[in-house]
């Protein structure tokens, strides 16, 4: 199959720009002795996370259970669940995936969950690998002394191994400007490792501390203390990242290079108006931009309902006709791939694989 | 299962309001010897297909070919696919579905690809169905002497039988006010029904006028010359329709009743904040409006990324604590629903079944 045949709307990886960033990131990391654990939840592809595992990588997280079972049944091993498990039924759950995939890690931030997590592990003869979520804005527990406790009640339980701290910080990623992103980091990564000292000083040993972002990456890969780094969306490269400038202060972030699109076919033509297959349900709509042509910045995209757009032609150098293939530029990756049960990877022109996004919808 | 049992995030639909919004809509096009081919695009499952049809519908519209294919693998008959088909392989495709549902009916609103189809159909030795698309705004040919052309071309090609016009008005679905709503659908389908009266006078019978929606229902099913109307959210009732105001000049649009809701857990707790498992990839994100809690006034959702809200507690009358279970009125049904693989129905608190959303996500 060649790029002119994919049916669409459909999901396009160009796979010398996804080797260019696995490059770029990789050899950052690797650079300053840390380890990487890419996020899953960007492309929630058991392929691409065997790719990235090829290329040096410690394994995936996941932000779900459910996205780790997949990834374990197709085995992929490695996996760090980032948000915490909570409920009987889903300590069960984690307690089994252990068994399958030992080395998995999940995370908690709350000494009741902790004791869930125990005696889940417990009923199910397993030994459950359990770190910390540290609090920067969204979940977690507080670092310092309320994250010794859920550490000490972790090591305690005698069904559960502590595994590290987990210091993810969402606003450190998408802050405006490379200094505020710099200071913003460094501050709340400070904390990180300073609770990783005050653990150690408690007899606690903490082998893991995972953070970083495609953001931050360059800043926490500096950072001492942090082990290794979980970003996600290097791999596609969000058009978000493209307005909070570059890590040395240049005005765009092109660190990667963009490598996910979406195809899509002209389907009615009125005026200047062309109405193509793909809306709602072909882009993630949660950003405030649209949207954006590949290659035809005369052309703007407007929103027209679940299964269209409608693309201005008033500044169109080329008009488009009924049968014409567009493709764009989603306006956020993870949610964007969350709509497509596979990717298309392509060499130039050519299709050399159709993979399966086999954690799509694995949300629970 | 029981409702407090399902994993979260998930979709959850009522079936005593899907019922009651059922038998609304089927009393009413009844009432004026309409037919009913509801869509569904807004449900994507099969099994809410064929309770359709046991309810007196005369068979399903889906938005996309593939849709289409899976309702019809699942045999679901008499369909609508009321997006052009464009391109040869398309074509190809729907000659394919006319062999295996004969009675499949597609849009065409452009004579190159009338073309297309008949030459497809030719090469499958089918006979394939083709209504024109009527353009209101969105998708289409314009009413009168252009979508004349076009179902001549239809109704002189060898392999291609004509099957009647869609008129589906997005616009009008939408108005804000009965008497605005009233006015616009009149106004189009008037241009529909006049259009229908232009093939006969030329020789071309028209056994199918096909247009309607949830918010202008009523007002198109009492205009002589429609012969089906095509609605799809009422099964669900969009809270976007409250807002347009009810059919007889009533503030609210209360037809049908809430009968989809997402239900999450609380995952973290901070002071006045409490975390949820679902974010953006738990909720359509393209309306202006949140998540609205279900019998929790008191509490107002914020998007906290792909996998997360926030609840902000600041006027909670009963506090959050981790393992909570919260549902939500999605913002907009139907591209919620696409984010899911599955359909919790229940009864009172009962699960009574978990449906497969077989067509998920075959936007192609």
């Amino acid at each position: 199959m060649i790029r002119a045949e994919i049916p669409t709307p459909a999901l396009l990886l160009d796979l010398d720009a996804f080797d260019a960033n696995v490059t770029t990131m990789t050899r950052c990391v690797a650079a300053h002795g840390k380890g990487l654990r890419p996020h899953a939840k960007t492309h929630k592809c058991p392929e691409i996370a065997r790719r990235l595992v090829r290329a040096g990588a410690a394994g995936a997280c996941t932000a779900k259970l459910g996205e780790a079972e997949v990834f374990a049944a197709h085995d992929v091993r490695g996996l760090l669940v980032t948000t915490a498990i909570v409920g009987e039924a889903k300590a069960a759950r984690a307690a089994a995936l252990a068994h399958l995939a030992p080395d998995t890690i999940v995370v908690a931030d709350d000494v009741h969950q902790v004791g869930l997590l125990d005696r889940a592990a417990g009923h199910a003869g397993a030994r459950l690998r359990v770190a910390v979520d540290l609090y920067f804005g969204r979940t977690g527990v507080a670092p310092g002394a309320p994250a010794l406790a859920v550490a000490q009640a972790i090591a305690a339980a005698p069904h559960l191994e502590f595994a590290g701290l987990q210091a993810y910080d969402a606003t450190a990623s998408h802050t405006f400007g490379a200094e505020a992103r710099r200071a913003r980091s460094t501050a709340t990564m400070g904390e990180a490792v300073a609770t990783r000292s005050l653990l150690e000083a408690h007899g606690i040993p903490c082998p893991m501390v995972s953070a970083g972002s495609t953001g931050s990456y360059r800043v926490d890969a500096a950072i001492d203390g942090l082990t290794e780094l979980q970003p996600g969306s290097f791999i596609f490269m969000d058009t978000d990242y493209l307005r909070i400038g570059g890590p040395d202060g240049e005005a765009a972030y092109d660190d990667f290079r963009p490598a996910l699109s979406v195809v899509t076919t002209v389907v009615s033509v009125h005026g200047d108006e062309a109405i193509v297959d793909g809306g709602y349900k072909s882009f993630a709509t949660d950003r405030p931009f649209a949207p954006l042509p590949v290659d035809r910045p005369d052309l703007v995209y407007g929103w027209a309902g679940d299964e269209h757009g409608r693309l201005d032609m008033r500044r169109a150098t080329r008009r488009l006709a009924v049968g014409d293939r567009l493709e764009f530029r989603a306006p956020h990756c993870d949610p964007t791939v969350n709509l497509y049960d596979e990717i298309h990877a392509l060499r130039g022109d050519d299709v050399e694989a159709v993979w399966t996004i086999a954690a799509r919808g694995k949300s629970q």
